[in-house]
Parts: structure tokens; C-alpha cells; sequence
């Protein structure tokens, strides 16, 4: 902050490992002084970056990029202690500096080598030829200010922090605390490499206090997290009172649905089953784009339960330092009580079909110190129940829903209320079509999947640098990424009246 | 409202007329039911209008605009009555039926005749080909709660109705209640019209409590009017509860700036002068666009100070039913005495250079009962004043404020903190391109005003449905119009993955 490392105040809380429980680090309460890192930012880092291209800022982000992965032993070695397998990290780290290169590649394509976005064609205004209007993105003269979630804390960071960077505007990153101790880590070598300008990246490790209250129109705040802070910064009198551009991404209750046209011997059938697997392990759950509701058709319930049931059995929980492990810990035990509150919620209207809230076999570690929960598959047979649509347990946790048919499985995805992510999951094109029609305006992506592009398909869970991440309703409301829909999203659009000789010229600007 | 006219309930409020102060209708102080309304919007409207594709919709927005059209004379009559002359009506009621008009050629010209609009090209996912994105907009499954200010009775309801028209979206319109009596004349002739589905546009003519607390992620909420309000609205536990989509366009301080490279005899001194008189005079000020802080080169504030009141001192000030009547009344006598007030607090750091905030010589009607205005010119020599930047006199009021330099203005034009529409008037393409690149991110529309485009300009004021309206911070921080860009702001955009053969059919859906 303010071109230099700087001591918070305030009493100090201890960061533990997830798997032991040692402290890792301490995080101050409080941080020095947030106007003047704000300050800093937009007045130190906002016209350094300003004077490049976006050409120069792609070719920037395209040397951070291959910095970071020379670093990747040391973050991978942090990670861990973070409760992430090598598998969870690969999400993380290696999912954070790919999307920094895969913006550093569409800045460099697909970007003018100027500072001015043309929007659109000039818009004739009059007969003569005189007169027209042309669409232009110019850089904010303001701060990104970047609140993350503990679940993402490199990915979390560095999703944000390429758009941000390409668009001309520093960013001020406040990670969540249980993990920030490896955002800090990403930090400091981001600083030793010395690629970016003064004042193009600060980082807040302490409580958000004070960081709002300074924020202006020409700055920006974008949220990973919970539905309730969500509401509290959007509320805040300065971010309302002053129409401060705000992004939120919030946990959601995402859904998959395996199509009607299934049967239990058809190569979509396994698919489902593997990917909710999937959904239920990396990262022990802790994603917000984590299936939470498995709609199948009612006839398949008992098979799909039997064969996830069957291989969750299978599965490893325990040390995430080992290769043999599957699934590690949750990122801390306050985290574990809060889904296994959840799960309890959602007991009271589905049964457990595996897993045990209360007990684990945990292998390799301590099951007391570290935050360790068995997957939990719960399964729904009231269709009037409303847990399973509301309560998210942000953990290994999934409940199956029967359903009879396509009109009633959209309907019953819709009481989700907006989400981030959800699987269609068939062989069938007219059902994939009509599913992608019900479902689209409450969902930020989906996945239609099938034998054809299996192979190939990144999965339910993961957010794509070229696609858009976010949802509407519950799930925030917001949009990140989607390639340069998430730089344009940290510029100000502003119709240009003149003539059209003027306006050409514009462009080159 | 739910397919037929329904009586409000309360105390009525007597709507007077803007010159005369008689009563022309009554308002109701609550309405039947907003939950039913909404409903019957979402459930009847809304799948009729998705029914239709872009295509057929633009057809029947083609037919209303004529159809309105047709009603001109009765429309104008009526539109007297709030206190606009002819030309002020121009930019209402006829602007209005245009932008109906340009969003129907729109539709028809560049929209599918499909329901899913393409967003961007595929974005391929896998080396194999089998996998790719693909970001679509579909319409939302809501309404659209439209709540619109006192100043454009009929244009403020059609610029909002066309674009979520076009996109599928059913329309609840709640006019301010000054001048809903025209705003109602409006829809009975769209409604005896018949060419509207049933449901898809819904009139709320009633305080606006109970519109809101139904509202969902599926809806939109467009407001224009008072920032107080706009914060009201934005922080509103559903609005901000549920992400419902919110867009604001409040009142700024719009300025226009004369280069420093002018002199008095040149063209663009003239222009400067003559779009300042008439943004002052057009609907008596009452323009959230309109000019509030004319910035000129120091030497040229007293020429420029004497043009502007010897053409202001030549306005007839009067009857808005006369034709040689410029300035007819403020909509009524509570908004004269708001914006007296405003030109009262302006008047403590500038000293006026035209008019008299308490005297005004009437032609053809009564003073004291019509709201009546003189024209106000403040000047603000006072470089470190504070209210010409932040007290708004919604009326004939404008504040002159000499500057030095480019720098200088720019600087002094961003303590507005985010406007509408700024204008430039310069015949240096440098001067332009410099203004421009310091102004741009705190406004939404600029126009570049000289000699050459001088012809077809449309002027300061006036938002053209082919650009965007609206503005950051202070101005709401929202997007409206801009063609296509408001259609595709009441859709919901989605990525969907997949393989690219099933990608390429949802274009024809």
C-alpha cells in the first residue's frame, strides 16, 4: 500500500493450518490508513497505467503471467496448508495464472494498441453527413477495489486483478482472512518481479473498515462472498449514495439435471455421475459454483444415488499434502460447524443417502485439529420442501431431487432464485434446447453435456476466463470475466456527438 | 392494470394546471394491488411477448408509434396544460412517438427474427473443436417497473417502454404525479389502439407504495428523477436483496465548455451562446440534461455574460398556449419555489447576471397562480466555490464560470461528480480530442459542437435513442437507450458450453 509494505494495527487474529491447526500468520484488525492507500492508487498507479496501451498492458500481464508460474513449487507448497490438495491447487494457482495469460493473449489479439475501446459503429445523426454519434470506453480515473472470498484466494485475486489491470485501473485487493496469507505470498512475488507500475496493485490484509468510506463514481468495488455482505456493501451510503460501479458474486444453489432421455447404461449417465463427484470433492465442495442440487428423473433416482454413494465410498479424505488424498479439509473448523449446520437444515426435509456429518475416517491427519467433513449426498423425495432450494451448505454437499418432467424440473431449478452455474446433461438436442431456454435468465452459464464434447469440456464447476462468471438473483447479480466483457465492465462507456471526421480520430487515441 | 382500468384508493391529490392552477384530474394516494399487477404482468404479458420474435415486435412498436402519431393534436392539448409550449411539447410527446419510431426501424433492421440474440462470436474451448462458449441473451422472465420523473410525462414512459418491449419484457409505468394525467392519456390510446399484447404494459397512476416489495431477480427497476430517491430505491431491502437489476438517470450538472481557442467574432461563439439560451429556456429548464455550468475563457465571460442576457431579455415569458410564447411555467408552483430556493443558495457565491428569482414579466397569464420563472444567469467568479458544482435549480437557472485553462476546466467540470450530457464547443480538433479525454469518464454523452456539424447537431440536451443516456455518479451511474444497448440491458446474457454444432442452433430459437 502507498508504494511500500506497511504494519496494520489492531489486535491480531491467528491464521490456522487446516489440516493441524498451527498458525500460519497473523492478520491485523485494522489497516494504516485506507484513503491514502486509495489515494496512492489513483493518483500513483491510475495515470501510470493509463499512459499504456492496452497492447503494453497485455504484453505486462503476459510477462506476471510466466513470472507466477516459475513460483508455482513455493505456492503449491502454501496452498496446502490452506486444506487444498495438489488437485484443489490446480483450480487455485494454476487456474489464477492461466486466466492471467488467457487475458494477457485476448488483450494482445484482440485489443488496439491505444487507450480508447470503440463500442459499436458511428451512428449517422443527420442526412448531410455532418453530424454523428461513436461509443467509446475510456479508463475510470478511479481505484478497483477487489473484496474476495476465502475459498480463491490466488485465483479469487488474480480473475480480477487482469481485467482491472487491462482496462487501466489499479487494483486494491482485500482478501478474505482465513487465507490470506497466500494472496499475500502472490503479492510479494508480484512485487519482486518489478513488471508492474507503482501503485497498479495494492493489498489489504486487515478488516474492510475504512475502505469504503472513501470511494467515489470514478472507482470501483467488486465482491466475491456471502448473499449477506453482498447486500451490506451494495446498501453502504457511500457505494449507493455515490453509484459506485459494484459487482457481486455471491454463492448460489447451482444445479445440475440429467435429461429425461437418459438411461442408466448410457455413456450420459456416467457423465453425470462423475462430474457431481467432481462437484462434490475439489476443494471439498468450497465452490461457488459447486453443484448443490442434482435433479435426475425419478426413475433413475435409486441408480444415480447407488453409483455416487458408491463412489464417494471410495474416495480419500484426509492430509491434502498426499497424492493419494481426494479430499482435505475444509479451510478452517468454523467453516466445518457452518456446514455442518447447514447440512443439518437440510436433513430435516432430505435423507442422508452417504455420508456421516458427525464422523470421517480421516487418513493421514488429525481428525480434531483439522477441519475435516465427509461428503455428504442427501436426497429429497418432497417436492414441496424448500431447504434444498435455500440453504447452501458451502461444503462437500449435494441433495439429489427427483423429478418427472421437463417443465417441473425448470420450475424447481427457478427456486434456486439465480445462479452462478448449472449442467444439462443429455444426449438430446431438442431437451438440451428446451432446458437452456427455461433455465437461461436464471443462470450466469451452462453446460450442456453429452458424449460428443465430454472430452473435452472444462466441467460444471469451473469459471472460464472466456465466459462469463456470475448469475443473477441470489447469485449477486454481477459479471466477471467473459474475455473482455469484464475489461469493458471496469470502463465508462460515453456517447461522443461530432462530426464524423472527429469522431474516426478517436480512435486512434 | 391486470387487463382492465381499476379505481385507486386514498385521499386524491388535485394534479393543477401548470398556468392557470386548475384542477385537471385527481391522483389516488394508493392503488388496487400491487402483487396482482406485477403478476398479472409477469404471467400474461410476459409469455405473449416472448412469444413474439424481435422482429414481430418491432413490427407492432412501427404500428403504435403511428398510431400515436395520429392522436398529435390531442396529445399537444393536453401536454399544455403541464406547462410546455409547443416546442417544449416537440420534445416530449413528438420525441417520444420518434424514439418509438427509431427503436421499431432498429428492431426491424438489425434484431433477428428469433428470441435469442447472439451475443458475440463462439469461443472455442478444446484444440479438438468439439467444445465451445457461447454468450446469448434471453429475455427475462419478469416485468419491468419503469418509475419516471414529472418533466417527460410521455417521452420518459416511451424511451423506457420500446427497448424492454423489443426485448420481450412486460412494462408497469409509474408516472410522477405532476403530470400522470398525460401519461395516462398516452396509454388509453395505446390501449384503444389494441396493439399491444395483454399484459404487456400495465399503468400504475398512484403513490408508489407496495411496488416494490414483490419485485424479483427476474425483474428490472428503471427510475429517473432525484438522486434522494434513487438512493431510496437502490437500498431498498428487495432491490438490494434480491439483486433485482436497477437502473438509475437522476438530475446533474451537466456543463458545456467554449475552448480557449474561440474569439467573439467566430462561429462557435455564437453557437455557444445560442444552445446556452436555449437549453435555459427549453421546457423552462426543466431538463436533467440541461446546461447548469457554462464554463468560458476568462476572456470571454463578459462577452459571452452579455449575449446570453441580451437574447435572454428579448424571451417572451408566458401562456405556453401562445405561439410567441419561449418559457412557459415550471410544472407547479412547489417545484418554482424548489428551484428558487436552489438559484437563492447559488446566488450567496455567484451574483446574477440576468433576471430576478422573484419577478417576472407574465405574457397572457395570471403570476401568482402559474408557476412562472424568469430565466436566471448567475456568474461564479469564485474558483473555490463549492454549490455551482452541487446545488442543481431544476428551471431556467444556469451558472457562467470563467476559467483558464484546459486543464483548469477539466478539473472543475469533475466536481460535478458524473453528468449526462456535456457539450464542447471548439473548432480546434486538439482542443476537442484533450476535452474529451479528460471529460469522458464523468459523462455519459459529450457533444463536440463547431462550424462543420453545426447544421444537423441535435444540441446538448436532447438524448437520441441511438446513444446512451444517462451518467456516473451523481447522474445515477445507469445506462438507458443507445439503440440496441437498452434492449440487450433488459435481457439476461448467459454463457452456455457445449459442443459447437449445438451452440450454432440456438441462434435460430
Amino acid at each position: 500500500m502507498g508504494g511500500r509494505w506497511r504494519d496494520g494495527g489492531g489486535p491480531a487474529r491467528p491464521l490456522p493450518d487446516a489440516t493441524t491447526g498451527e498458525t500460519v500468520a497473523l492478520l491485523p484488525s485494522t489497516g494504516p490508513d485506507p484513503a491514502a492507500a486509495l489515494a496512492y492508487a489513483r493518483d500513483v498507479g491510475g495515470p501510470a497505467l493509463r499512459a499504456l496501451t492496452f497492447t503494453q498492458r497485455a504484453a505486462i500481464l503476459k510477462a506476471l503471467a510466466r513470472h507466477l508460474a516459475a513460483q508455482l513449487d513455493d505456492l503449491v507448497a502454501l496452498s496446502t496448508r490452506t486444506g487444498a490438495t495438489r488437485r484443489d491447487t490446480a483450480v487455485d494457482v494454476d487456474g489464477g495464472i492461466g486466466t492471467l495469460a488467457v487475458y494477457a493473449g485476448k488483450g494482445a489479439r484482440e485489443l488496439p494498441d491505444a487507450t480508447v475501446l470503440l463500442d459499436g459503429d458511428a451512428e449517422p445523426l443527420g442526412k448531410g453527413g455532418t453530424f454523428a454519434g461513436q461509443h467509446v470506453y475510456t479508463s475510470r480515473l478511479g481505484a478497483a477495489v477487489q473484496v474476495n472470498a476465502f475459498n480463491f484466494p490466488v485465483w479469487g485475486m488474480l480473475e480480477k486483478l487482469a481485467p482491472a489491470f487491462l482496462a487501466g485501473m489499479p487494483s486494491v485487493v482485500k482478501p478474505a482472512s482465513q487465507t490470506a496469507y497466500l494472496t499475500e505470498r502472490v503479492v510479494r512475488h508480484i512485487v519482486e518481479s518489478g513488471l508492474l507500475p507503482d501503485g497498479a496493485l495494492s493489498l489489504w490484509c486487515a478488516g474492510p473498515g475504512g475502505l469504503l468510506d472513501t470511494l467515489t463514481a470514478q472507482d470501483t468495488l467488486s465482491f466475491t462472498g456471502s448473499a449477506a455482505t453482498a447486500f451490506a456493501l451494495r446498501t453502504h451510503p457511500v457505494v449507493a449514495g455515490r453509484s459506485v460501479r459494484f459487482n457481486a458474486e455471491a454463492d448460489s444453489l447451482n444445479c445440475a439435471i440429467l435429461g429425461p432421455d437418459v438411461r442408466a447404461g448410457d455413456p450420459e449417465f456416467t457423465l453425470y455421475v462423475d462430474q457431481l463427484v467432481t462437484e462434490m470433492t475439489v476443494k471439498a465442495g468450497q465452490k461457488c459454483t459447486a453443484i448443490r442440487r442434482a435433479f435426475v428423473p425419478a426413475a433413475l433416482a435409486e441408480s444415480v444415488t447407488d453409483a455416487v454413494a458408491a463412489r464417494l465410498a471410495a474416495t480419500v479424505v484426509g492430509d491434502p499434502g498426499r497424492p493419494d488424498t481426494l479430499v482435505g479439509p475444509l479451510a478452517s473448523l468454523a467453516q466445518r460447524d457452518e456446514v455442518r449446520a447447514a447440512a443439518g437444515r437440510l436433513a430435516r426435509v432430505a435423507k442422508l443417502a452417504f455420508g456421516d456429518p458427525d464422523r470421517v475416517d480421516v487418513s493421514g491427519a488429525d481428525a480434531v485439529r483439522g477441519a475435516f467433513l465427509s461428503p455428504l449426498l442427501l436426497r429429497c423425495d418432497d417436492a414441496d420442501a424448500a431447504a434444498p432450494h435455500e440453504v447452501e451448505a458451502f461444503g462437500p454437499v449435494c441433495t439429489l431431487l427427483p423429478y418427472s418432467d421437463v417443465d417441473g424440473v425448470v420450475a424447481a431449478a427457478a427456486r434456486g432464485g439465480g445462479s452462478l452455474a448449472g449442467s444439462i446433461v443429455t444426449h438430446d438436442p431438442d431437451v438440451a434446447r428446451r432446458l437452456v431456454a427455461g433455465l437461461a435468465s436464471g443462470h450466469g452459464r451452462l453446460l450442456v453435456l453429452d458424449r460428443d464434447d465430454a472430452a473435452e469440456s472444462t466441467g460444471h464447476g469451473i469459471a472460464m476466463p472466456q465466459l462469463l462468471h456470475g448469475g443473477p438473483g441470489r447469485a449477486g447479480g454481477g459479471e466477471e470475466l467473459g474475455g473482455l466483457r469484464a475489461v469493458r465492465h471496469h470502463m465508462h462507456r460515453t456517447a461522443v456527438q461530432g462530426h464524423p471526421d472527429f469522431l474516426r480520430s478517436l480512435a486512434a487515441t
